[in-house]
């Protein structure tokens, strides 16, 4: 009698490196799901087929026992082997047509997530003259890092490649609360420090955890875009707060639930909030019940004195949070920063970077452990600080030397950038482009432009190059901004 | 004539290193802060300051000119130099009340967030049997890790120190791609292999990237409520769907934008979705135009037979995404995983990492590419299959010998835990307490219920144990059991 699943086979050739089993296994998933074995018909018995196929009788056994482990086959003793009856092997499985045009669509949210203002594919390159927000790489103390790194992963212990507290490595939470009541004169300790992998990663959380839809969210205005978009992922209300040069504005702050201020040294105009702004703003947290977010991206590098202390020195009630990050101070690759958030966020705090991302890697936290307690942390920020005050004033000199009349330069007091103020009416995009020709990097003041007028002008970095080279970059902006601006 | 600020200030003592200047500079500020100094006032001359503090006249310029630069004294020349007028020294500020007794209020989401299902003071400590989701920690080759660690950290380059991609490193994606391709039969790129830090990660931005409030969620039910939280978070509509010993129920699957299925090893049933289910859940999705997140966290570990191919592998039309994390397959400290995401989320996908986290430490990166590259990796996985196989049926015999009628496991085919059943009725949670009371570690089916009903039992890890602790540790349960159960 000629059994009912009596089919022979054509399978595609074997291709090098791939086991028989691997083969046949992947021959009859094909078949069944193209159509070429109904649901429900019967396979050949394993003698058979292993001799059509020219293959042992045990490898057909194993890629049935397989296959039916996986569901496509049920084998029953006595009636053989059959397609399982009711697989539904649907027409858009079975035949070739192309995936659908449109793919699926994103939520709200997901539209604004996916207008994210950082490039999605932005490459390991050397910076070129005047790329903004770059510490000199090539200071970094690399080998020092690398005698640590290899010294801490030489005495990993079994039990340190376990999951670990949310909140980060004990170790370096107490460095970091160290450095901070020095330098920044903050009263907190390594309870209050939680390590992130990024300030993104802290202000995400911190909207989330703080603003419901409708809330107001304070931002400077203009200010750093990656700050308002998380806001506004909230649905909450983003207020561009106008800034002058003694940054954010404090004489008419909207009603709201956060405020995001560069105290230290405002992103992008550069000024510094004096005391009695600071003190408002306070005030109007308070009042408000809301909480601010001091972000010091890159305050430690004051240059005409100490760095100032942080406002978050200045709060008596749990209402800033300080975000600091290591990318500025150290370098960006490391992935690791840090929000100083007040007793009563502590544990919401690190239960939401429990739920959201567990916690950060711990190998480089230990080795930054290592490298701020053993000193090498607070003598590479002192050669920076002096290399990048010596850097702002050959920038300052050599923009007044040869921009005079076309680009004004306030002074360098602090940080990686400079900016520089276009005459009134020009265009900023059109500038950065004109320069971008020419292989002259720069930011547009108009990027950080929210809702609140903004002066044209260029966020110009300047830390991570040499002083022959800023010359140079300065020298071969002159034709270019003459032309433009002539 | 008498000064209008002829005041003698007496200030607190120096503390030990603390510079003279950063001492002045903060009482003085602690002085106009607290109002000791009024608003307006005007401060000693240098030359008076000094004599009365007995201190140089260049450290009392010098605090002057810092404080100037802080915005708490002006000073104008002629006129000596005056705490800044309309310093708003509000009562809040100058008096000593604590801080307020309620602490802001969180947001809607804030409280979601804060109330995640993991520890937030995990510490590092040797696991326990049977505390599962462990692999085998004392297993890992760190000698190994060392070797590539420092190696990698010995040729790191400046450029190396930058901002990267926010996808990943390109080598790193490339392995993961090789590999899934060969072990999991997904047909991808190193474009579709997003790097993450955690599965946490990738779920949560699956959720914002796809969940609208109101759209419906499909869990496994019982299943893992990390996925469920962070769905939640959205304001979608999570609906459980019931599961047996073939992983989620497709048989009434309710409307949806998102599915999240442990299709290789249910989590915490056990069971393994058969290609029938699969068949049924892509076309769900089809229908809905919604996404599969299929979490493979152990199903590479497979004992009785090759691992299964992955759900993906059967997606022709870009609608699962595949989620695996190097958490169990190597150790949970490393803070990698990956996210296989289909060609029309790669652009989103990508945009949200750079938003929220820009991307994750290159380091770890670029090590565990060389693991991976160099063979480790799959000589690792091959050795922990074995390992882990020869312990589950360790576990299995013991738990027969030892529990019948107590505890009933099954056949474990994959991963790192087991789940035995409790008689019916009987309450989980009561049993893993009294059981941890004698330092067994185990977790209740209850954990992972979230809307359908579910058998009582215990979840435990057998993986990282060795086969005399097993055995140990199922005998020290059966007086336990004996006397809740009997």
């Amino acid at each position: 009698m000629k059994r009912a699943g009596e089919l022979e086979l054509a399978l595609a050739e074997r291709p090098p490196g791939i086991s028989l089993q691997r083969w046949l296994c992947g021959e009859l998933r094909a078949a069944i799901l193209s159509g070429r074995i109904a649901p429900g018909g019967r396979l050949p018995s394993t003698r058979d087929f292993a001799r059509q196929q020219g293959v042992s009788r045990g490898t057909v056994l194993a890629a049935y026992e397989q296959l039916i482990a996986e569901g496509y086959l049920a084998g029953t003793t006595g009636s053989g082997t059959c397609v399982v009856p009711n697989l539904p092997v649907a027409p858009p499985l079975a035949d070739t047509t192309p995936p659908p045009a449109a793919p699926p669509r994103l939520s709200r949210l997901g539209r604004l997530l996916a207008d994210s203002p950082f490039a999605s594919r932005e490459g390991r390159t050397t910076a070129r003259p005047f790329s903004p927000n770059q510490p000199d790489l090539q200071a970094f103390p690399r080998a020092v890092w690398h005698r640590l790194s290899s010294r801490h992963s030489r005495t990993i212990r079994a039990d340190d490649l376990g999951y670990a507290e949310p909140a980060g490595d004990p170790l370096l939470r107490r460095a970091i609360a160290e450095h901070l009541r020095y330098a920044q004169r903050i009263a907190c300790t390594a309870d209050n420090v939680m390590i992130v992998g990024s300030a993104q990663q802290a202000l995400d959380l911190c909207a989330r955890l703080l603003l419901d839809a409708g809330d107001g969210a304070l931002v400077e205005d203009p200010g750093y875009p990656g700050a308002a978009r998380l806001f506004a992922l909230s649905g909450a209300t983003v207020h561009g707060v106008p800034v002058d040069a003694a940054g954010m504005r404090t004489d008419a702050l909207p009603p709201g639930r956060l405020a995001y201020v560069t105290a230290a040294h405002q992103s992008p105009l550069g000024g510094t909030m004096p005391v009695d702004r600071r003190l408002a703003l306070l005030a109007w947290a308070e009042a408000q019940d809301a909480l601010i977010v001091e972000d010091d991206y890159d305050g430690e590098y004051r240059f005409d004195g100490a760095p100032l202390p942080a406002m978050k020195s200045l709060d008596r009630h749990g209402r800033v949070l300080y975000l600091g990050t290591f990318s500025k101070l150290l370098f960006p690759a490391l992935r690791l920063a840090y929000a100083v958030v007040p007793d009563w966020l502590v544990e919401p705090f690190a239960a939401a970077l429990s739920l959201t991302c567990r916690h950060q890697s711990l190998f480089q936290q230990g080795v930054l452990a290592a490298f701020i307690d053993e000193g090498h942390f607070a003598r590479h920020l002192r050669q920076m600080r002096q290399r990048y005050g010596e850097r702002a004033a050959a920038f300052e000199q050599a923009c007044r030397a040869q921009l005079a009349g076309l680009l004004q330069v306030a002074p360098i007091t602090t940080g990686l950038d400079a900016t520089a103020l276009l005459p009134a009416a020009s265009d900023d995009r059109a500038v950065v482009a004109a320069l971008a020709q020419w292989g002259i990097e720069t930011r547009p003041i108009a990027f950080y432009r929210l809702q609140q007028p903004a002066p044209p002008g260029l966020v110009m970095g300047f830390s991570s190059f040499g002083e022959p080279a800023i010359r140079r970059g300065i020298a071969a902006m002159r034709p270019v901004l003459e032309t433009l601006l002539g």
